[in-house]
């Protein structure tokens, strides 16, 4: 995959994310993963707040995860997100939590468009060469 | 002070909700306040969504916690809310979380009410009466 | 199924669980799923809290989740837990949320049971009868 | 105050700190807080979890916040932490949290030092040096 279809954002775990077992509690990865998606859209040359204002949301509609290892306060966490199939009216992001060279979680979302009236729409046109591209890398 | 003027609402702790020192993270107290005040609010006769719905909100200006003792995952714990002031355009509420019978946490919150443009109005006349009632019984 | 078997858990949708696209925020569930999970131990005649003290933790090793609705504030939901599979070290536990009539989501978390130093270990003995008579009941 | 004593933290606004009303919801600024109270701690030299690890902890003891302009998703923010009071065995924090030129929050929190045991204790002596020339600088 071309590192440029790739976003990678750095993440410093917050005291408040973790849980009674000293590790990263299991839901904050789903948040972690939209930090990511953020910014893989930012590197599409369009803002998701901007997607929002034109009328238009990616609204999920599937996750899975696999947790493999635990992250904990005080670790740098870095988040990498990608597209990993396109449709008209559809996207699947995949991700990856690593820590230092360690693989700590991994997981995908899916998502619909919907216009304004939250009704399923496909993609809006201006984003549709942008996002082809970045699926097209891998 | 009435009893009648006085909202309870029983929390059970989230496993989400500890930290790695295996206590109640800080900030969620906020958040179980908000609880305490959305019922007080249905003891008026009004859920708060609807309060929304009709074109108002109570925005938040202040709050202010003091923590004596931890809460901890599988404490049941009890939020009390109250108003502890009222002026046409402010509302000051008042909170107490207990576990059993030790005082864990106490605090207050500030709001204004705000107009479906976001301007600072003055409390829906509907509202009034009984405001003014849970208010007055302190 | 016998309803024995499953644990049903009334939640109440907390303003800070939504988001700004006006409903909950899709992380959410897995604490929700969390609660059910820990209600569905209570039914074994065991607090989860109990068996951390014990020495013994289920640590999540995958989930899933399918949004087919949103939930928003002032909802009432419903989520339902059972045990989905079970081996002598890990445990499936599946999910859905309800709210009145309406199916909201769906999902499953995977579990393995660990020691006081973190090792994967078997289920406790002394709850394996009952966490084998909630499986049967499927 | 010498900008040495200040620490400031750029925070990209999560869409699941944001809420129903569109802006943050107001429990996230204590997190925030936290960030920007570690990052004070990194200036000293010492990293908050090697304190945990060499067993203190600070636990908070009060917190207050002054809501004056709301937070957006798609917002860059900026909370500058320092220390506002030192004694023994009480430090208490304040903090500012900015969008570009405007503030959005105030706020302060205080905290004690607590033992592996978890009783007060006073600032342990490899510590003070660091956190008293913090304080002097204000």
């Amino acid at each position: 995959m071309s590192d440029a279809a790739r976003s990678a954002v750095d993440i410093e775990v917050r005291y408040a994310e973790t849980d009674a077992m000293g590790i990263v509690h299991h839901s904050n990865y789903l948040v972690w993963f939209e930090l990511a998606r953020t910014n893989l859209c930012r590197q599409t040359g369009t803002e998701y707040a901007a997607i929002e204002r034109g009328g238009h949301q990616l609204t999920v509609t599937r996750s899975e995860l696999r947790y493999r290892r635990p992250a904990r306060y005080g670790d740098a966490v870095v988040v990498t997100a990608w597209i990993d199939s396109l449709a008209s009216r559809r996207v699947r992001f995949a991700y990856e939590v690593h820590c230092d060279d360690r693989l700590l979680t991994t997981g995908a979302t899916e998502h619909v468009w919907i216009d304004r009236e939250g009704r399923p729409c496909r993609i809006p046109s201006r984003l549709e060469p942008e996002f082809s591209r970045l699926a097209a890398s891998n």
